[in-house]
């Protein structure tokens, strides 16, 4: 193996290791950190727990009468379905041998077969996943979980998982939202989860070549951590980027929020290290190569069913000079996606640029915590303002949120181009405080989905990628389509169908979708749920949209495979498979 | 399959056919278009020939005696050695029931067993290749060759080859520089070479969402004409576009001058439509999507040894408002290369930046056609004045040009930041006109190898990319190795090493290398030549250089994989040809 010289490791630097993440840290049964989320307080008002986030300590109270209003149904704060978590597991599918040969080669603290660890090891974060941990059961669940520590731990780990006739299933941060994580209902083999995030060092910092060796479990932040000590960057920001894992990006197709600044994950992704059961593929990065296929290329996507993944370089930037947030008000969804494609073609696009539709722009203003004195008083002279003076209506305005980085003249230079063509389509100025506040509720956000699912309301996001031309129409059937299925349903009450527009292309954006709806007296709310969810998916295949942008395929979206790959693609796909991993090994099912 | 929604395709156009192109054209035995050309006049001074370069027609009366001064040997105008073109063919190897059926379906004027046909689609354009028809022979070539006019047509011959027990190898503009079309030596078979040039069409244009499908055979010069005259470019602009074809780009991982702005083709490419031994692969582009691996993308670089690309749906861009030439003169490489790297750490990138070594700037003026008159003196002043006042040392200096695209005022920008880089380098604007000039050379200088190997030079140009922190020390070990490995072998005179750099990448640069060496007298020259390559790749691969960065694999550097990938990744190369084409029906033997 050719082996980058010498002189390139003058300029490399070796970071520190990230703070240790404490223990509990992270909720098993609901999304996110274990010191925050939403709950009802003592007066029965909505709160926000912890200290994490700018809204966390503070009193939300539109929220539920918000909410109330939107689905058309009473949400009396005291009326919660307490959560069954943890609900009951499987029989453990013991393997004496291989446990042995573990026991024999690994630390005793790096092998585990705890229930409440092995049940949080069997999904991810789908409304099914979460459902069935609290109020139905995992078919299925991984029957030990080892936490390597090296890429030679992984290595003897695959192999002893071979030798003994068992199967492993890579675990990053267990953020999913494909069903990725669950085991195959009918594995026999033991299932080896494997554990990677005590695999989260920079190992190296590039600074002249403005890259690094970064190992595949470490989060986000853990990455961003250990850069940042050193001036440099990954860019890569999805909205889990607190969990998530450098592996589990890659395993996924990740796309992160600034990706128009730093690209997405594949155009980060210099060279991939990994483990297959045919051995280790490792190459030194170059800057481009035209020498066919790179396999360990082919992991990207590969959702743990090919290899896995111990380290990637990528390009890492320099911390950006300034960062500055903005907002702009737009008169409807219509003048705002003109905006939105007048940015694009201008050729100069900020980090990010997102577009919300009015119910997910009421949802902002919905989930603002309580103001008192001055701060009400501005609240309301602005919004009086907006309304009144302006002419926008309250159901039909909507929000676009702005993310500024890079030198300071070049955010300057942005700013000056991007509020031109702003006012240009009737947009008005909101500000880089509700700008950022977006951003924010970005990781707020993702904690209402548990808070609601306790109050009757059963909700999800899901995502796709649809040409310009096809994008409104596209949002437009979609939210029909659920309206109509959840009438035809007599569903309680209204759903709840809201869309953003979150990522800008040359040819088309990417739309997220948040679907939730009251699900008292509905009996496999659950099931009912999924099967409206496969109705928009069908509706958003029919508009011209793809099966995923960045979510990945999983086994949640496994079905839909036929629709957009040709007989020869999917009959390619299997025969890589089967080719590279006979035994399937890597038994995760996926993709 | 899921299909674009209808109302996308309002929104395309359907551009008329491109020019058809003149028969012979294209030159068989040597680079380029046959009305063009470097050749001695009877006053016994080099001249190009023709009208379609800014060279063609001129006297360039400083070529040879240049070369002479750096090649250290005499070069007599009158001294060729005449081309044996074309050399013997080897046997046919007929296939009677194959190629009945091929007459049966197809028209006649599809299919040819002519031997100069045949012998053409037997090699690309290596220096081995160019050898092997003017002084040595192929050992193999096609059977047959059959052009067809649609992706029915390719199913149909793929399917009668797989039938008949044949193999096929795709054709595109024949202009490789791998060995990649010469016939594996020992094939039985009777081998198909599959011209898809008459597969020219841009089939659609989507004005909205800024896209195209292309046929693969379509040339460079063709997909531009049919795009530009709706106001759009694919900006891929490899040096061989006038003859080389979207489907070849493809299939060797191409890149083009202008990806600053454009990307190189893995960037521009959104979809591939192809013909493979199981089936057919297409499926609508969608903006960016995350399900898994798309089996078509393995094309990309399969240099024909998966598929037959039939077309692909690319992005495409509004012609730029204005597009504008530059160069700057440096005191040397150092400050030329400091500069580069300045360029691309500023962010503000022209669309095309390319810096060449004090040799090849030298090459550049001796190709200046004779001036005369007033030119003439402007010529004598302004180089006075660069080496005399600003103390550039002839024997040192060096030069970068530049290309601007885009709107105006991006143009202006990126001017004002460039030239401001460029002075604090010590740089000195030497004029858009040398710019321009530089560029356009580029075309000119692919008809030199043909023209010197007829006066005992024989040389060639190999790639390379590499970090940004080796490519000053990689640029000197093959330069210094090529001249030991000269020395050593006693062969005549000085070799020719020049290189420059012609991209720019966050992580590092790509290197293009001319090498050259005068001949007479040294036995087997063109092996010498082959094993003074294999050298330099060698070093390449030494100081942290890759593989290839645009030329690709094909037979020339196959040997050379083993070293940039590891067993685990071979087996899963072969794995997948394996698992693909049991039956090895598309036999090129590249990659």
């Amino acid at each position: 193996m050719a082996q980058p010289a010498s002189e390139a490791k003058a300029s490399r630097i070796v970071p520190d290791p990230p703070t240790p993440r404490a223990p509990g840290e992270e909720a098993p049964d609901v999304w996110g950190f274990a010191d925050s989320g939403f709950q009802v307080n003592a007066a029965g008002e909505v709160e926000f727990r912890g200290s994490r986030y700018a809204i966390s300590g503070k009193r939300i109270p539109s929220l539920l009468p918000w909410a109330e209003g939107i689905l058309g149904v009473r949400l009396d704060p005291a009326d919660r379905r307490a959560s069954g978590y943890p609900t009951a597991l499987p029989p453990r599918v013991a393997n004496e041998p291989l446990e042995r040969a573990l026991a024999e080669r690994l630390p005793a603290e790096s092998v585990s077969v705890d229930p409440r660890v092995r049940l949080r090891h069997g999904h991810g974060h789908t409304q099914e996943d979460m459902w069935a941990i609290k109020y139905g059961r995992l078919a299925r669940v991984p029957d030990l979980v080892v936490w390597p520590e090296s890429a030679d731990e992984v290595r003897l780990v695959l192999e002893l998982v071979r030798q003994h006739g068992a199967c492993l299933i890579p675990y990053g941060g267990g953020t999913n939202v494909t069903d990725a994580l669950r085991c195959p209902e009918h594995e026999r083999r033991t299932i080896v989860s494997l554990d990677l995030r005590r695999m989260n060092r920079v190992l190296w910092i590039d600074a002249e070549n403005h890259s690094a060796e970064i190992q595949a479990g470490a989060l986000g932040l853990e990455i961003e951590e250990q850069l940042r000590r050193h001036g440099f960057t990954l860019g890569h920001e999805p909205d889990s980027i607190e969990l998530s894992t450098l592996g589990g990006w890659i395993a996924t197709f990740a796309s992160g929020m600034k990706k128009n600044r730093y690209g997405n994950i594949e155009d980060l992704v210099l060279s991939i290290s990994a483990t297959t059961p045919e051995g280790p593929l490792a190459r030194p990065a170059v800057p481009r190569e035209s020498i066919g296929a790179d396999p360990a290329r082919w992991l990207i996507g590969s959702e743990g069913r090919l290899g896995i993944v111990t380290s990637a370089v990528t390009k890492v930037f320099p911390l950006p000079e300034l960062r500055r947030f903005g907002s702009v008000l737009f008169r409807d969804f219509e003048a705002g996606f003109a905006f939105l494609r007048a940015v694009q073609r201008s050729g100069v696009v900020p980090a990010s640029v997102r577009l919300m539709d009015n119910l997910q722009f009421q949802f902002g203003q919905a989930l603002r915590p309580a103001r008192t004195g001055l701060a009400a008083l501005k609240g309301t002279l602005e919004k009086a303002f907006v309304t009144k003076l302006r002419g926008f209506e309250p159901e039909r305005m909507v929000a676009c949120t702005l993310l500024f980085e890079g030198r300071s003249k070049e955010v300057e230079a942005q700013e000056r181009s991007v509020y031109q063509l702003a006012a240009r389509h009737g947009g008005m100025k909101a500000g880089g405080e509700n700008g950022e506040r977006g951003y924010q509720l970005t990781f707020a956000i993702a904690y209402i989905r548990d808070f609601m699912l306790e109050h009757w309301v059963l909700g999800e996001s899901f995502e796709t990628s649809v040409p310009w031309s096809e994008a409104q129409a596209l949002c437009a059937n979609v939210k029909q389509r659920l309206w109509a299925e959840h009438a035809k349903r007599g569903l309680p009450g209204r759903p709840f169908v809201s869309c953003r527009v979150t990522q800008l292309y040359d040819t088309g954006v990417c739309i997220y979708f948040y679907f939730a709806f009251h699900y008292k007296g509905v009996e496999h709310a659950s099931e009912v749920y999924a099967e409206l969810e496969r109705a928009a998916r069908d509706e958003i295949l029919r508009s011209g949209g793809s099966l995923s942008h960045h979510h990945g395929v999983g086994k949640l979206r496994q079905p839909f495979l036929p629709r957009v790959f040709s007989p020869a693609a999917l009959a390619w796909r299997s025969k890589l498979k089967a080719a590279l991993d006979p035994e399937n090994v890597l038994g995760c099912g996926n993709g």
